[in-house]
C-alpha cells in the first residue's frame, strides 16, 4: 500500500479527555475517530489492526472446534424477559422501541440469543457438545464511557457459548478454552496473565480472566512471586492473616469520646487494630429495593467491595450517607455487631471467625466494647470479604503476594444451567430424561485489544505494534520522493518486500519532508522502517527498529533477507 | 469439517410467511434463524456463505483501490440533522435515546458518517480522490419486513463513498465501480444486469442498479432484446410512442353519462384511447404537508409512480380517496386539465406535448371535452411519467423492450455535492479556493446476496449454491457410517480433498440413514457429493452433481482429480 493512496490522517492534536497513551496515539495516528460518547469509527489503519486481531481470534476458535455464527445485533426484549435479565441488567442494556412500538435491545452479550438458537434445535445428548461463537458488535450503555477503545459503548467482542450434557464436559471445554485463549494472546505478542475472577452479572460459578499487563490497567491483579497464582483483587484470596490468639476476658463497655476511626479507637485504647472489628456500612441495591447492610472486617483489613456485593447478593453497593445510617438505627462511628436491628443484613469476614477479645463499636455515641468474644454470637454469616494486600501470603504456596495492573481482555465462565433453565432449553440424556443444557461462555474484547496492545507497547513517540498486530510490518520511507532515484529505489524495495509476502507500506508522499515522515512512522508504530535517502549513492539504506530505536545500514539487495530475519 | 461436529439444524418445517424459495430453504437448511421481524441470526453454514460473499466484495474493493473502514453502527442524530435527513428519512431511520437522553440512530446508510470522517481531515485537492468503504451491519425499520434476508430490517451491506475534486473524476470512479461490481457478481457466479436507476432517497444524479435476475425479484427491469439497454422500470425510457397526428378540430363539451374510465369514455365516443388524457390523482407527502396532485398520461399509458413522485419532488405518493379529491374541487371520473384549481400541482407526460384533438374530462359530472388542443394551454409542466410497457421500442437502438424480474443487489450513485455542501465539508482546490467535495456512493447488499444466489439457483429439492458461494464444495456422504470400511474410505477421501485445498464436509453421522443424508445434501445444495456406499467393494464411489442431478461412478483414487476438473 502507498501512503499517497491511503487515508491516514495523522494529527498533532490530542483530545482533551485522552489520558491513556492508547487513546492519544490511536486518535493522533488516525487509527480511530470518535463520533459520539464511547463510539468510535475505525479509519483504514485501525481497521487493518482490528481485522488482524479478529482473524487470529477466529483462526484459534475454529481450530479449537467452535462453529462461527452471527447473532442479530438488535434482539427482542422478550428474550431478556425469558432469562430475567431485562430486570437485572440495568441501564447498560439499551432498550428502544421500533416503529410498531415493539421492544428491542442492542445486544450487550448473547446468552439469551444463543440459548434461543440452540433450543429445540438440539434435543439429544448425542448432538452435544456444541460450541457456537461470533465476533460481532456489542453495545453497553456505560454510565462513564472513557479511555477510548478501552471502555467504549459500542465495541467488537468475540463471544462464544458451549453446551454440554454434564458438568465434567463443561470443565473439559473450559480448560480447552483457557489453552485456546493463551494461544491467542501469545500469538498477538502480548504479556498476559490468567487469573481467578469474579463472575459478575453474567452469573455462574468458576471464571477466569485474561489480563494484558499494563501500568494503565483498570484492574488490580494479585499475583504470587513464587507460584502461578493470580487473581483479580475482586476474587483474590490469601493465607489467613493469623496473629496469636489473645486470652478471653470479660466484655466491657468503655468510654471512647469522639474516637470514631479504627486508628483513633485503637490508639486511644492502646490495642492492636488486628484485634478489632471494623464496620463498613453500605446501601445494597436490589431489583426492587435498596437497603442498608453492614460488613465487618478486621481493623487492619480493607473491605473488597465486589466480594461484599456478592455476599449479600446485591446488584451493586452504594455508599450510605449519615442520615440513612442513622435512620437504620446505627450510630455512625460507633457501629458494632451488637445491637444492630434484626432486619439489617450483617456479614462478617471469614478470618474473624472464632476470634475473642475484640474491640467493637457499642452502637452508642462515644462508646465501644473491649474483650468482645465473637463466638458468643449465634447465626453470624461469615463470608470472604477482605481485599488482599501486597505482602499477604499466597494460599497456594506460601509465597508473597503483590499487585500488578491488568487490562481485562478475556473472560471465561462456567455458567452451568442458569440460562438454559430460565429459558426452558433442554435435551434428552442417555436415559431419556429431560435435562437443561450445561453451559459455558467465553469472551474476548477484540476492539479493546487494539488499545491494550498499545498500552503495553508504546513510548513517548507513539505506538509500537507487535509483529502480529501491526497494520504493516515495514514502512519504506522515501526521504525525498521528488527525487526520482529515491522514489524508484524505494518502489523497488517495496515491490520486493511485497513479493516476499511481507506487508509493506511505502511513504511515497511528495509534499511531506523526511522529518515529518519519520514522525508519522514513529507515531504509527510499524515494527520496521527502511529509510531510502542519501546513502543510496553507496548502495545502502537504513533499517530502523521501532522498538529499540536502532538503525542499521544495509545493502539494498540484502534488505528483504534482513527483514525476513528480523520478522522471524 | 464433519457433520457430526457442526451445528446444521435442518428441518422439514417451512415458516408460514416464507413464500420465496430462498426464505424457505435458508430456514429449512439451518443457514439462518429468525429472531424478530426482519432480524435473522446466521447459523454456521449461513455464516460461511455470508463470509464468502463478504470476502469477494472486500477483495475486489481493495483491488479497486478503496480503503476499508468501519463506522459506528450507532450514530448521533445530530449528524443527520446536519444533512437534513433526520427530517426526510421518515420511520425507516430508527431513533432512540441513550441513558443520558442523548439522541441516536441505528445507521441505515452512512453518507453523514463518512462526510464527518473526511471533513477537516482532508483539506487539499492533493489528497483526493479518496474512496472509503465498509462492510457492516445496517438497520432500516421497514414497514413490512418480509422475504427473509431479501427485505430484512437488520442486514449486512457494503457501503462505499468516494470523494473527488471535480465531477469528471467522480464519473471516472463511478465507471470504475461499475466494472468492479461486474467483477464481483461474475465471481459470485450470478446472472445479473446493470440498469439505469432512480436515485431515490439517497439523492444525487445518475445512478445504476445491479440486478440479480430471478423470477421472484421485486423489481421490474426493462431490457432491450437488441442492445445492452436495461433500466429499472422506475427509470426506464422508451422511444416515444407516436401515432399519426389528427387534424385540429373545435373543442366541444360532450355528454358522457356515467362514462368514467378511459375505456368507457373512448368506447362511448368511438375514439382511440391514445388520443385521450388519463388523470391519475394522488396525495403527495412532503415533510410538513400532504397535498393533492394530478398527473396526466395518455389513455393508453400507465403512470410510473416513482417518476411521478420525483416529478413533484415529494417524499412519497399515496392514494387519494374520493372525499379528498372532491374537497380539492376535482370531479372524480371526469377530471380534466381544464378547470383544476391553480394551487394544485399538475404534471403532464412528455409524450403528450404538442398534441391536439384529445378527449379529456370536463371536471363536471357526466361530461368530457373532445377535440381539446393541449398547445392552447400555457405554463404546462411536462415530465417523463409513463411506465414503459413490454413491446415498447428501445430509445437507444429501436429494438423491442421487454420485462424481466430482478433482485436489486447493488446500487451506485453520483451524489455530487449534496452531502458535502449540507455538512460544510470542503477542500482547497488548485487555485486555493474552497470547494465542497464531489461525492459518489456505492452499495452492495451482502446479506441480501445470500438469498439472491438461491433465488437464482434452486430447484424443488433445495439450494444449489454457485461454486464461489457454496459453504463447502463437496459433501462426502458416508452411506452407513456405522460400517467401519465405509467410514474409513469416506474419511480418506475427505482428507485427500482437504489436502488438495478443496472445501469439503463429510457426513459422518452414525444415527442418520442414507436417504436422510441425501435429503440434507440436496436441501443444503453443496455443488457435489461423493457417495461412499455399496460400490466400495468394486473400488468405486459415486460423484453427484447437485445442479444436473447426474451421478457418475468414479474409482476411489481418481476422486480428487475428477473433483478438481469439475471445479475448474
Amino acid at each position: 500500500m502507498k501512503f499517497s493512496q491511503m487515508f491516514i490522517p495523522t494529527t498533532k492534536e490530542t483530545p482533551n479527555d485522552a489520558t491513556l497513551p492508547s487513546h492519544q496515539y490511536l486518535i493522533r495516528g488516525g487509527f480511530i475517530a470518535q463520533t459520539g460518547a464511547g463510539i468510535y469509527d475505525f479509519m483504514p489503519l485501525g481497521k487493518i489492526v482490528l481485522d488482524k486481531i479478529r482473524a487470529i481470534v477466529k483462526e484459534e476458535m475454529d481450530e479449537a472446534g467452535a462453529n462461527e455464527v452471527q447473532f442479530g445485533f438488535v434482539t427482542p426484549l422478550s428474550l431478556w424477559d425469558e432469562s430475567g435479565r431485562s430486570l437485572t441488567m440495568g441501564n447498560e442494556l439499551l432498550r428502544f422501541k421500533d416503529r410498531k412500538n415493539g421492544d428491542y435491545v442492542l445486544s450487550p452479550t448473547n446468552e439469551e440469543a444463543v440459548v434461543n438458537m440452540v433450543k429445540n434445535r438440539i434435543t439429544s445428548y448425542r448432538d452435544l457438545p456444541v460450541h457456537l461463537y461470533q465476533i460481532n458488535t456489542k453495545f453497553r450503555d456505560e454510565a462513564r464511557p472513557r479511555f477510548g477503545l478501552m471502555r467504549g459503548r459500542e465495541f467488537l467482542m468475540k463471544d462464544g457459548y458451549s453446551f454440554h450434557s454434564n458438568a465434567e464436559d463443561l470443565v473439559r471445554e473450559f480448560n480447552h478454552m483457557e489453552e485456546t485463549y493463551k494461544k491467542i494472546y501469545t500469538r498477538l505478542g502480548l504479556e498476559f496473565r490468567v487469573v481467578e475472577a469474579d463472575s459478575g452479572a453474567i452469573g455462574g460459578s468458576g471464571s477466569k480472566e485474561f489480563h494484558v499487563l499494563a501500568n494503565s490497567g483498570e484492574d488490580t491483579i494479585v499475583v504470587c512471586d513464587s507460584c502461578d497464582y493470580g487473581a483479580n483483587i475482586e476474587a483474590a484470596t490469601r493465607k489467613a492473616n493469623k496473629k496469636e490468639k489473645l486470652e478471653t476476658i470479660e466484655c466491657e463497655k468503655v468510654h471512647t469520646p469522639s474516637q470514631k476511626s479504627i486508628e483513633e479507637v485503637n490508639t486511644f485504647l492502646g490495642t492492636d487494630s488486628y484485634y478489632s472489628m471494623k464496620a463498613v456500612i453500605k446501601k445494597a441495591v436490589y431489583e426492587e429495593k435498596t437497603e442498608i447492610v453492614v460488613f465487618f472486617v478486621r481493623g487492619c483489613d480493607e473491605l473488597e467491595e465486589t466480594k461484599a456485593c456478592n455476599a449479600v447478593n446485591a446488584l451493586e453497593l452504594e455508599d450510605a450517607i449519615e442520615d440513612e445510617i442513622i435512620a437504620a438505627g446505627i450510630v455512625p462511628g460507633f457501629c458494632g455487631i451488637l445491637g444492630i436491628k434484626e432486619d439489617i443484613q450483617v456479614v462478617v469476614d471469614n478470618e474473624l471467625q472464632g476470634d475473642n477479645n475484640l474491640v467493637i463499636g457499642a452502637n452508642e455515641i462515644d462508646y465501644h466494647y473491649k474483650g468482645f468474644n465473637l463466638t458468643t454470637l449465634e447465626n453470624v454469616v461469615y463470608k470472604d470479604l477482605v481485599a488482599v494486600q501486597e505482602g499477604d501470603i499466597c494460599a497456594c504456596c506460601g509465597g508473597k503476594l503483590s499487585y500488578t495492573k491488568g487490562i481485562e481482555a478475556g473472560h471465561i465462565f462456567q455458567l452451568g444451567t442458569k440460562y438454559s433453565q430460565a429459558m426452558g432449553a433442554n435435551f434428552l440424556d442417555e436415559n431419556g430424561k429431560t435435562q437443561p443444557f450445561v453451559m459455558g461462555c467465553y469472551g474476548i474484547g477484540v476492539s479493546r485489544l487494539v488499545a491494550a496492545v498499545i498500552e503495553q507497547n508504546h513510548d513517548e513517540k507513539g505506538c509500537i505494534w507487535t509483529k502480529e498486530t501491526a497494520p504493516f510490518k515495514v514502512d519504506v520511507i522515501v526521504s525525498n520522493a521528488k527525487k526520482d532515484e529515491e522514489l524508484e529505489a524505494g518502489m523497488k524495495i517495496y515491490e520486493d518486500l511485497k513479493s516476499a509476502g511481507i506487508e509493506t507500506i511505502i511513504d511515497d508522499r511528495k509534499k511531506e519532508r523526511f522529518g515529518f515522515k519519520m514522525g508519522d512512522y514513529e507515531l504509527l508504530g510499524f515494527p520496521y522502517a527502511i529509510i531510502v535517502g542519501k546513502k543510496l549513492q553507496d548502495g545502502l539504506v537504513e533499517i530502523a527498529n521501532r522498538k529499540t530505536g536502532q538503525k542499521t545500514d544495509v545493502a539494498i539487495d540484502e534488505v528483504v533477507q534482513k527483514i525476513e530475519e528480523l520478522l522471524k
